[in-house]
């Protein structure tokens, strides 16, 4: 019998025990949320659970995170699933049994369902690692909420031997039973700028005695417009939002300086680098139209998450066994699986879950019954991609 | 003998000891500075200074603030000389034995000088009471920083029976000995708004579900600029300040509303009045444009400071027999004694006092042997308006 | 034997010699170009054609284009093919033996190729014209050049009883063999739009007696880019161009009135509607900030082109027996053949013709041998479509 | 008996006869505009006036223009009278006996005047040359009307030896009888500018391929504007005028460039290099903001005709014993006497002429009972000037 029916039956037999059991799994970790790089019961809970199935640990420098392998290098390619374990720093407000019990911290991006389910995807694959035709490698990474976890965990070596990594984001506007696999770019690259003008403060009703920040600022955000309207191609996609300005605090004195901060968002390397360009030339270039200062700081955030052709196709035709598979808009929120994927080609995935509420909302919540659809997913995709 | 020379006759006579005096109680209001309408020290001192020259306080409504009549409304024209008596929130860095004795609070605009020199000028005048060919009229002015003292003094009736009126500001850029005199304008209408520009929050990466105020804000800080250099004449002088700008607290999210404050200058009531209406004009049509809504709220100060012309030729060649006559650029700074001049004629005047710090700088000073030309020049002024 | 078979064997049979004909055909449309609206010779032309066929012509009001039928309405649905036969206003520039012998016109877009392929179409189809299930509807299209003819061909009734309609677009920078078929939006919306901002002219030292519209025009044109850049969706294609500003005519005279021309671009009905809707807002509400008038001028364009989604997998097939299928990025540049797809579902592709320059260029060509691929694409894919 | 008084005594003597023979000179002028720098019959007109009063004149390179001295080196200083004698290409809309004979030139500026008045003034001044305690010198000055007329004089070494100099324009809304003497500022520098903005052209549906132009001049004439009201102390006069704005001749097509031309205005040498160097600071860098080339014009005009103080009180004096004299609005206008009063002291004055359409106007007039008058007042002028 082929691995992969062995597979399909096991999960067929355990599917209603597994689901029970990965249902309790994430509500602990939804009870007991860590914020980014301080995941340490996280981390404890899970290698407890990998140990229970005598899974041994891969060594690591990182304080928090979990990476393990099985089956075996010799045998094949090895194929990496990733699941990212950190909690955003919101107040709860779903009244639930199994609400957050660490105030103003909350699973509210539902990454206790990504661990769940990999834990589930865990349980599953050991059953037939005997017959595994390579490695799978395990990643719960911790970080990702713009605290550069994947980095990390790439410096740390656990990317080191990988041919291929699939991940998933739930998604609550898409219905339990629906995955989003589209090749291309599925997530947008995200970077950060913060800016300083410099002019000369004076009193208010004496202008030329300094030099009015206010007034070159204002210039700085229109003209950032025609950034977007003008030299991105009307067929991409880019923003650039000025989010932030502040400059003086009374009536009648012109200040000595205006900040801005905000964000542009990309879907490829071409038109994220473009906008940082242009972001820079109309900076500097009119704040010294008005005989100012300028100062930038740009934090690069993650790349676009591009999605592998060949890989994606493939789980396709895995996934479309079990889950209606879809198509679905790119989301222009960020996402750190993408360093990944600027290392070893992958498939990134947007996971149906049915909410009410976006991520990031003190009411988000997942519905339960995704959880043992993701285990499976997780589970009969990486085996897709170590056959042959 | 006349009058005038019977004047003359005394104050040369009373010149040193009138100065030593001046400089004593100038030194007493510096060391106990009180903030504007909460001046009841400084006006419990006038009164008792008026009492020990046998002056009879006129009754008022007004918590702080003195009003004394001296000579005859039967005898001829009633004339004001006022000075202005409050302080300033400001820390003095003067390191002078008379230093402010109250924490934050200062003398740094002069008004110790201006109430000690009217102070003078009462008692050089009441020494010719009986000869005087109509009333003097000794306005001590509570409230000018920005709290409308005129407009409270004008409503309690205290300018009531008054044909002319002046009045002086210390200059530090003048040398003693220098009074500026001139005819027309000399001090700027001064208005303050501050504005709201609601829009609509959003994510950083979602424009297009918000309506971004800080794109809105910043159009309409480039099209006020176009007021001054476009709409009001050439010739003519106007200023508008936005001297603050505010929105958003965060580099992903935009935000609801900007907030803008500032400030409008001129000499004339027409530019002031159009400087007003382009403001809303601009405000509100751009903020249309954005399908957005404005709010403004806009604070008149005083109008501008409007000197008589033939009352100031009459000063110049009064004062000229003293002082150095001079003109000056007017100061786009404000004053209400111009509240006064809306009802009566009169003449305000810049008076040298020969300081290295401008108005409202914490090591402002004044050099005290103005005190005594000062009274003289209320003195005489007064009287050579009072004559037919 | 099936229909299809029957037009395969026959396709086969006359390929040779078909292309030779349509070699001919192209030829002899190309050298005779005539502008939209006056294609009167090549009405005629293809009249003789038809009438070579035994084809009868439909009635119509219209002074130029052609519009016939074959088979029965009665045995099943009616499929419209359609060709544009007019040319552009361009002075030929390729040293050909068949280049245009009207001076200064050009069929420097392919339509001479589009009407070509049409009428080997009609040869192809009226072999198999007894057997046919349904009615096939031949339109030969004139002033598809921004003429509005599509709208005349609906409005003479000629798509009356129409169930589908297909059409093609050469594209040069596709190679031979090629078309791009693909469901949803191929092609823009184009509006087009012409705006006066009427001011009041003044000499220019005294901005102050006029209204400057360069000033009101200036402002307008930023203010345009954030349409583009907050207004509209990032994940939504949309273009508002200002293509044209005139104002003014010397260096000392601040001008009456400012014109601007340009145009906009849309791929959906929604981003189409919020681009003129914007676009009105920014116009009259920041002319108005400067106390102005605007008068605008809106020329819509034909919608987009937006093919039927199950027509297109359904010519996919078929077309792929011939031709390699692809999917390509669409295009911003408008077609009129929308304006029948807002009547019926219908498809529109692009077809290869491996050229080096792009439409309306004085040096486009078209590869020939395209010409028997596109009537063969034409006759197939109607003959799919009348398929039960 | 002194000069002034046989001065005196003599034009009251001629009075009504030189009134009738100067307007009778006037109109003969009036009738025969010509352009500037081809003032030929004017010139000739003047050398025949001058030689009937057997006045030698002074030998120059110039094809137009005439210069004569009366007087004696030797005696004393020497003063320059400067009247200028050009036309302007306009079609004259006055009905009167003595309108221009040349289609489209016209006296529209008052030249006429001036020529008359001076002629008059040195019919008078020849009378009493032998007493003259100095020299005058006659400078009928060529081209002011734009063409440097000034330089060439200066240049031709016209103004060699004067020491100081004087001239006036007629001003319509002044009544016949006054004069507008006053120390500074009368009339405005003026430059002009010409600037290209050189983007990239390309399709109206594809800006990213092109680089807009349209949107560069926008962003610089909104940026032009906080010169003015940003740059310039609100007590001076500046005048930045965009005029023209010009690119793009289609709707569908951003074009490769945009021109701009406009003028600037300053009341002091200070000012008027402020706005050119901040002209250039803004159009040069906004340009490089957009990643385009601007190319800037600059053509500077005449300076700011500034009074001497000490020889306009002089005037004040003289002129007020036979006219009102009075102060004036400086004119934002230029007036090439400027560039005398760059090498030599001098007066300029506004004189009274009482019409009803400004300068350069198709109905412009002067009244000519002001004639006399500013004969009278030349003399008197340069005869006070040359008193010790």
């Amino acid at each position: 019998m082929e691995i992969k029916d062995r597979l399909a039956i096991h999960m067929q037999a355990e599917r209603e025990a597994l689901q029970e059991e990965l249902v309790g799994i994430r509500r602990h970790l939804h009870q007991n949320p860590e914020l980014s790089t301080v995941e340490f019961e996280t981390t404890a809970y899970i290698k407890d659970c990998l140990a229970t199935l005598g899974i041994t640990i891969r060594e690591t420098h990182m304080e928090t995170g979990v990476f393990a392998d099985i089956g075996s290098e010799s045998k094949g390619k090895t194929i990496a699933i990733r699941a990212d374990i950190d909690a955003l720093p919101i107040q709860e407000k779903v009244a639930v049994s199994f609400a957050s019990q660490n105030a103003g911290v909350m699973h509210a991006c539902g990454h206790d369902f990504h661990t769940a389910s990999l834990l589930g995807a865990v349980k599953l694959l050991k059953e037939v690692e005997d017959d595994l035709p390579g490695r799978i490698r395990f990643i719960f990474q911790p970080a990702e909420e713009g605290r550069d976890g994947a980095l990390h965990v790439i410096a740390d070596g656990q990317l080191d031997g990988v041919d291929a990594i699939i991940g998933i984001h739930n998604k609550p506007d898409l219905p339990v039973g629906t995955v989003a696999l589209q090749s291309g770019c599925l997530m947008a690259a995200v970077d950060r700028f913060y800016v300083t003008i410099k002019g000369k403060g004076s009193h208010g009703a004496l202008p030329h005695k300094g030099s009015d920040p206010i007034v070159t600022a204002s210039h700085i955000v229109t003209a950032l417009q025609s950034v977007v309207s003008r030299k991105v191609s009307p067929l991409d996609t880019a923003v650039i939002s000025v989010t932030r300005i502040d400059g003086g605090n009374t009536w009648n004195v012109i200040p000595e300086e205006v900040v801005m901060e905000g964000t542009t968002r990309a879907f490829s390397k071409e038109v994220r680098s473009l906008l940082k360009d242009e972001f820079y030339e109309i900076v500097n270039h009119i704040t010294a139209a008005f005989g100012q200062k300028a100062t930038i700081e740009w934090h690069p955030g993650p790349p676009p998450v591009i999605n592998d052709k060949a890989l994606t196709e493939k789980l396709k035709v895995e996934a479309g066994k079990r889950l209606t598979v879809i198509e679905t808009e790119p989301s222009i929120a960020g996402e750190d699986f993408a360093q990944y994927l600027m290392k070893v080609p992958g498939v990134f995935a947007f996971f149906g879950t049915n909410g009410t509420e976006d991520w990031h909302h003190p009411s988000f919540t997942v519905d339960e019954s995704a959880l043992i659809l993701a285990a499976e997913y997780f589970a009969t995709s990486a085996l897709a991609l170590l056959d042959k």
